[in-house]
């Protein structure tokens, strides 16, 4: 799993019909996981820009947010408060 | 979740039978996420030459777009209006 | 799979309803493996922080430790007593 | 999915029994795409070497072919014909 | 897929259930893959360290080994003999 901050969001209005409903925000990972690319993601729990967040990505994207039919392939599954020997900005 | 600009194309007329009918693009990511590597995506949107498209890859390409039997790893599943906080170019 | 080290940990109490429970830890490769960036993973097996463990990613993360529907991609599934022909420092 | 150059090929005698009767060949991504390893797949059209083919990879690549319980992750699914605004040398 | 030597190997007693039982090796890429990291893989045809396997990842470690259970991700489905046009050493 990946932690990043939200820093933007992108819209959609031509799209599968799966995908209708969803938010598609902008995750820069956090500098100390040394992951360089930006991805997208569907948010799952009401994340803000500048928020720090826990990313699933793959077929958990779709499972476990119970949107087994989406083409979801990454999803925010959580808002992160603090961590233990880790600098979250 | 991936965002890209339409390139190109390929054909292919040898090809496994549950891929007859589809559409083959080439995406390039758009510089901000930094990823390096251009990827091939299935078109399910009806995306054309230069357009900004939003990419789902793995099980969610196939499971998420009505393609469940296709040897598919990557669709086009949405046209991308705007940016939020996103140089889309 | 990969082999690394517990280097600390993420709470986060705003999170999808499957997640509950499950305690986040972030996980630096060995350097023998010559990868470069850290995941977090869900902790199956009791680690704690220093050890070395063996982690699973993709949707063996879930099915294979009993949470097929948690947005869970990468956990930790045993703690490495030793190797063979490999620095685990 | 990838575009790439079949350059070789590997035989193995000794394997799962699930893998009997798959040629086993190595593709090299075709330089435009800017992706830098090779990689090894089970062809599923008849190519030969020196021959432009379509990859899919992950479960595409035993769903999308009629080898859902083999353990395959990559297959060549079609030979390419020609690009449209793409280098396929 | 991906062919590799095995280098090495590790233990883990404490471990989740679904792993009880099997070897879990060493992986380093051949060069001519160009792949730098090595990865953990569990042993399904009794590759010895030296010898030159072929690897397969993701799901497919799972459902193609009759283990769909276990957290597995990657998994030795084969003993390369020999290579046309590629260098395994």
């Amino acid at each position: 799993m990946l932690i990043g901050k939200v820093v933007g969001s992108v819209v959609s209005t031509r799209k599968c019909d799966n995908l209708v409903g969803n938010k598609f925000m902008i995750i820069e990972p956090i500098p100390s996981l040394k992951v360089t690319s930006r991805i997208v993601a569907v948010d799952k729990v009401g994340a803000g820009i500048g928020e720090i967040v826990l990313i699933a990505q793959g077929s958990a994207a779709r499972i476990g947010c119970g949107d087994e039919k989406a083409p979801i392939d990454a999803a925010i599954v959580g808002i992160i408060d603090e961590g233990q020997n880790l600098d979250l900005e």
